[in-house]
C-alpha cells in the first residue's frame, strides 16, 4: 500500500531550500511513497527541476497562497491565513488525501491548527508533544509533553503516557517500552501532588498489563536511558528540554573558546573540529528529528525549524513510519482501553481502533 | 569582628578527610576567621597534626557522637540521631556561638534539620535552597528553589524572589540583581497559572523598586546569564538541574569515548584531558560552591557532598561572606517589608533587620 504524506514546504527556517531536497532523498529512498508538496505553487514548480523532481510521478504540488511565518502568533496561523501551506497540509490528512502532515514552522502553531482541524481522539482530553532526546545508551529517550499543556491534572498525564507508550511501541519496535514519570526522587512518597496522583494511576495500569510503568524517574534518567519514555506536564518539559539546549551550546562555545586559545597548530584545530562535530552528532542526532503531535485524529510531525535536508527528511521518515505501521490506531485502541465501557467504543474509535499495527518496525538508517 | 562559622566535618562523601585541610586552607586564607569543627573528637583529635591544625588557636573541636550518612533518611537525621554532627553545626547556629553553619551531608537531612532547628523567618512560609550555576557570560546564575518545596503557590515563589534576590545583593554586590521568573515563553500571556500569578506579584514590586524583576525567563537563559536570579518552585528547578547535571555527564563520556577511539597518539591524548578539564572547570566550577538554605532564622550552607578540599572551602568562604555581609538582616528586612504594616514589626524582625548590610563585598578569589 502506497503511503502518502503531505509536506508544508514553505515552514521553518529555510523552507523549500531544505524541505525539496529532502523530499526528494527521501522518495528516492521509499519506493512505497508518495509526497504532496504543499505552497505556493508560483514558488515550489520552478524549483523542481533544480531539486530533480521534476517529472516525478509520485510527487503532485498542492498549491497554498500564505505561509506562517516562525514569527506569526498562534492566532494569525489559526484565524488570519487560512490558506496557509502549514494548515493545508493538515487539512490534507484530514480529508484523507495524506495519512500524515510534516511541518517545520512554529510548534505553537501547528499545534493550535492541527488541533483545530483534525479535532482530538475520544478519551484524549488534550493532545501533547512527543519528542526524542539523545542518550548515554545511544539510543532515543522520548519524552511528552514538551510545552502543549502547561497546567496538567494526573489524567492528563495518565494520558501523555498511554499515548506515548504506544508511540514508542510501534516507532521502536518495542512490544512493552518502559514508562518513567518525572519526579524529583525515585521513591514514592517523593514528588508534587500531580505526579503523586498520577503515580496511582499509571501503577493501576501497570498491574493490568496496560502499561510497562518503570515508576519514578529523575531528570538525570533523561539522558542515561533509564526508561525508553518519560512523562512529565508541558511546563517541566518545556523548561527542562530548553535548559538542555542552552547547556548544549554553553558547551559548544567552551569547546571552541578553549580550542581557540590553547591552540594552534592544525592538529589541535582539527582535533577541536571533530570533537564538536562528534558531540553535536550525539547530542542533537539528526535521526532523532521529528517530534509527534499525539492525541489528534490524525498524525502530524515537527520537524525541527532550523532542520537541514538531511534532518527534515528524518522528520519525514518518522512521519512515514508512523503512518505505514499504524500508530493512530494503535493510540486509539490504548485510549479507548481507558474509557468506561460503551463510551470508547463509539463506532469512530472502534474504525480507529479495528486494524491494531505490528509492532516490528524496519527503521530506515 | 570576628566571623565564627560551625563546619560539620563528617557530612558529605569524604568526611574529615575533606573538610579539615578546607579547613585548615580556609583559615590561612582569612584571618578574622573562627572555625568549629563539629565532629567526633575521637575521629577529628587525631587528624589535627596531619592537617596543620594542631594548635590552632582559631579552631575548636565541638563533639558530636553521631553521624548522619547520605543514604539516611530524613527522618532518621531528624528523630534518631540527635547528637549529630550536622544537627549539632546547625544548633551552635541557634544558640549564637556560630554565625553560619557549613556541611556537606544530604541536603533533605539538612533542610529538615535547619528548619526544625532554626525555624523560619517571620513572614517567610517556606524556605528555600538557592544554588549557583555557571553562565556564559562567565558569572553566576542564582536559582532557587531547588527542591525543598515541590508544590507551591505565588506567594512562595514571591518569597523565593526577595530572598534570592536579598542574597545576590550581598554576595555579588550588585545593588538590584535582575530576576527572572522561569516560564515557557517570554511573553506575558505565556505559562502556568503559578507563573502568571506570581508575575503579577513580582511586577507590582517592581514598580515599588523592591525588586528589579525582568520578566520571563526560559530555561535556556538560566545558562545564557540573562538574568542574576531565576525563580522557579522546587519541582522544576529540581528536574532542571538535575537534567544538566546528567547532560553533562553524557558529554564528558562523548568526549572522552571520541577522544579515545580517534586519536592514539600523545598530543591528542594531551589535549583531550585539557578539553574536559576545561569544561569541567567552566561547567561545574568549585568557585560556586555552596548552596544557601534561604529563609531561616540563621545561616546555613550545603556543600555538594562529593566536593573536593578546594570546593568544600569555597563553601567555607560563602558561609563567612553570608555572616560578614550580613546576608540574614538583609533578608529579614526584605521580608518584613511585604508584610502588614505591625506584623512583620515584630521586635524579632526589627532586630534581625536593624543593621542593613553592605552591598560591596570583596569576594576571595
Amino acid at each position: 500500500m502506497t503511503i502518502k504524506i503531505s509536506i508544508d514546504c514553505m515552514g521553518g527556517d529555510h523552507g523549500p531550500s531544505v524541505t525539496l531536497p529532502a523530499a526528494a532523498s527521501f522518495l528516492k529512498r521509499q519506493s512505497d511513497a508518495e509526497l504532496i508538496l504543499v505552497g505556493q505553487e508560483a514558488v515550489l514548480q520552478p524549483l523542481l527541476k533544480k531539486y530533480k523532481l521534476a517529472g516525478e510521478a509520485r510527487i503532485r504540488i498542492h498549491n497554498a497562497t500564505e505561509v506562517v511565518t516562525m514569527e506569526d502568533p498562534v492566532e494569525v496561523a489559526l484565524r488570519r491565513k487560512k490558506d496557509s501551506s502549514l494548515r493545508v497540509a493538515v487539512t490534507l490528512v484530514k480529508d484523507g488525501q495524506a495519512q500524515a502532515a510534516v511541518s517545520a514552522g512554529n510548534t505553537g502553531a501547528l499545534m493550535a491548527v492541527s488541533r483545530y482541524v483534525l479535532k482530538t481522539l475520544p478519551g484524549v482530553d488534550r493532545p501533547a508533544i512527543c519528542t526524542i532526546l539523545p542518550n548515554q545508551k545511544d539510543g532515543p529517550t522520548y519524552m511528552l509533553d514538551l510545552g502543549a499543556n502547561v497546567d496538567c491534572e494526573p489524567q492528563h498525564l495518565h494520558q501523555f503516557a498511554l499515548m506515548g507508550s504506544a508511540l514508542v511501541a510501534v516507532m521502536e519496535g518495542k512490544a512493552k517500552p518502559t514508562v518513567g514519570l518525572l519526579n524529583v526522587g525515585e521513591e514514592d512518597m517523593k514528588g508534587n501532588e500531580l505526579v503523586k496522583a498520577t503515580a496511582g494511576l499509571l501503577r493501576a495500569d501497570h498491574e493490568k498489563g496496560i502499561l510497562n510503568f518503570y515508576g519514578n524517574v529523575e531528570g538525570n534518567d533523561i539522558f542515561e536511558g533509564t526508561t525508553d519514555l518519560v512523562v512529565c506536564d508541558g511546563f517541566v518539559g518545556n523548561v527542562t528540554l530548553k535548559a538542555s539546549e542552552g547547556l548544549g551550546r554553553f558547551v559548544k562555545q567552551v569547546l571552541t573558546s578553549e580550542f581557540k586559545k590553547g591552540l594552534v597548530n592544525k592538529l589541535g584545530a582539527l582535533i577541536a573540529y571533530g570533537a564538536i562535530k562528534a558531540l553535536s552528532r550525539r547530542l542533537n542526532p539528526s535521526r532523532y528529528n521529528g517530534a509527534s503531535l499525539l492525541g489528534l485524529k490524525g498524525l502530524v510531525f515537527k520537524s525541527h525549524g532550523g532542520a537541514d535536508v538531511y534532518a527534515f527528511e528524518w522528520a519525514i521518515r518518522r512521519a512515514y513510519d508512523a503512518a505505514k505501521y499504524d500508530v493512530l490506531a494503535r493510540i486509539a485502541a490504548s485510549m479507548a482501553e481507558l474509557m468506561p465501557q460503551g463510551q470508547g467504543r463509539t463506532a469512530e474509535a472502534a474504525a480507529l481502533a479495528s486494524e491494531p499495527a505490528p509492532v516490528s518496525l524496519d527503521q530506515p538508517n
